[in-house]
């Protein structure tokens, strides 16, 4: 631990990497200091490190201050009572309460693993949630149990207008799968149902970078390739009307079937930090040892991913890879070397922490 | 019914139009023919007639031949054994026994259908299964009891690579998901999680059309437009490698946690008509009524349809769709008017028919 210490003295000297553990401590800290009971406080701190390790950039650490304005306007809970409003065998209906998501979607996914246990699968939504991080977190929390994850959530704004339509009545509702491997990373896929999620758009903008033709469109059909024009037009669905059905789908099943929020009720949690989200979210996990002898399944599940990997490659292509063992690589190094946050962000997480009266990141 | 028929024999002679009665009894007396007793022949030659009348045409009655192929090569089970295999309380395993797959899988839906009125959510795996159809056939047999499906199904020939390669180790993994609704036509997304099916293909070549650029490339990247030199090419998957992603995860879903064929254990079946496929599908039913009254979800179901459709358009767009509204429309036309089939498949099958002592649909 010291010898880590040391090097990361260095390396925060030389190229600001904060390692993992600071990352978590320094969220946790300012969430507490908002108010957030702390053990809540270390959940959502530990959660959101974890997004940020696994390089989910759009979800991670750059979501603390939008939480931090929408706690201090009184549009979240600090002291939820999360609580099971409708219960059978393979199913709960949780109410969030208007708590932090992540406090409201890790209780989801725990009971989503007992009862699954118990019945092969199980089906877990949740309503009065809030935004949660990236729909992986929740999908992984299967992993650990050698279960399969499935997590399904109505984004927090409408960035996706109906397939022919200019009216953003739809968001980014993102599918997540995880898959327990042997030898193997899991298969960890987790995508937004648009070409590219908003958090995504908000990153480029933040690192002064053009988006490339194909994630969003103006009003017009146009290309729009500026970040910081992002509210001029809308999302593009990944394969056309199929990407819209799958949004609208994925937003029934994660916000209507729970009666949260979908379609024009949706509230734009950017622009608005008071009225209540009601976010809507669901987590599925299926346990292999149910349908026969679990390493079976991931001694398969290995096979199929080598399989992929080596196959012959399209000319220029370096290697192929499996969905979230990018995300796995660079969980490794972030947990060894820490992480290189943005200067921007770095600046504004740093201004924000003395506001706070909190430590900074870079000090 | 009389006056039907003798309606029938109008459009039947001024352009060919079979009432869908007419093609649900002539599959049905031509697999009979062939082998199967009188009940799976009916249920088979209903379904396939229920997938050519909601314009599923490249899983309907053109599938008659192929199926017919493998019927007497000996490669499908006339008389199977299907039986439930494994058990829990949310969960069935059920092995086909290398039946039909229309029957398999309307076993699983009935399964599915009863656990999840006990549970709220059920999960029906199916292995040594065979092509079933179009995906939406099965997760629309949960909106006769209200209730949502869910259906994954691994393809039963490999036309995508993994992205980036070229060896065709995945399927076009359809996923369907039927919601009720209270006024309005249920919403049946049912999409292969390639740009394209390859049924769609099969269909473009039987009408002697070109596809449209972005369905399939060759192995040098290169557009490929003529359906008929689809074998030297593939699909291209929605979305690039979040499409790659999904296809993946849901034939992980449907085929290797079931024990099923995935990766390049997949068969080929337009290629062999004598190795057992071993397909893999799986089905999930959802009961909304565990999770509020089922009344006021299909009366919010209502509502989003209603803002979809009402959303202002983009220039030159005439009206925006749900998924499965157009499938709906041409049900209702198909069942009023009969089915147009390309008169290059009614020739093949009227010639069938004969060889087979079948009344040709034709004649």
């Amino acid at each position: 631990m010291r010898a880590h210490a040391v090097g990361t003295q260095n390396w925060r000297m030389t190229n600001s990497r904060i390692p993992v553990a600071q990352l978590r401590e320094f969220i946790t800290t300012c969430l507490a200091r908002l108010g957030l009971p702390p053990d809540d406080a270390a959940t959502c701190g530990r959660l959101m490190a974890e997004a940020e390790a696994q390089g989910s950039d759009g979800h991670g650490v750059i979501r603390l201050m939008p939480y931090a304005r929408r706690i201090r306007a009184g549009g979240m809970n600090l002291h939820p009572d999360i609580r099971v409003v409708r219960e059978k065998a393979a199913m709960a209906l949780i109410d969030g309460d208007n708590g932090m998501g992540h406090l409201v979607m890790q209780r989801a996914a725990q009971i989503a693993i007992e009862k699954a246990k118990n019945c092969g699968v199980a089906w877990v939504g949740a309503r009065h949630s809030n935004h949660a991080g990236p729909a992986s977190l929740y999908a992984r929390m299967a992993l650990a149990h050698d279960m399969i994850g499935l997590y399904f959530a109505v984004g927090n704004a409408n960035h996706l207008p109906p397939w022919g339509g200019v009216d953003m009545l739809l968001s980014t509702n993102p599918i997540a799968c995880a898959i327990p491997a042997g030898e193997e990373p899991p298969i960890v896929l987790d995508m937004a149902t648009t070409v590219a999620a908003y958090g995504k758009v908000k990153a480029k903008a933040q690192r002064g970078e053009e988006m490339p033709v194909g994630w969003m469109i103006d009003r017009n059909g146009q290309p729009l390739t500026d970040p910081k024009r992002a509210a001029e037009g809308f999302l593009l669905p990944i394969g056309g009307y199929k990407g819209y059905g799958l949004a609208l789908v994925v937003g029934i099943l994660a916000g209507t079937l729970n009666g949260a929020a979908m379609g024009s009720e949706t509230i734009d949690f950017n622009a608005d930090d008071v009225t209540e989200t009601n976010t809507g979210q669901a987590i599925c996990v299926i346990d292999p040892d149910a349908f026969g002898e679990g390493d079976e399944f991931k001694a398969k599940v290995d096979q199929l991913i080598r399989e992929m990997r080596g196959s012959e490659r399209m000319p220029g292509v370096e290697r192929i890879w499996l969905p979230g063992e990018q995300s796995h690589a660079k969980r490794e190094l972030h947990e060894k070397e820490g992480i290189a946050l943005p200067p921007a962000l770095l600046a504004q997480l740093d201004s924000f922490a003395r506001e706070l009266g909190v430590q900074p990141l870079s000090n």
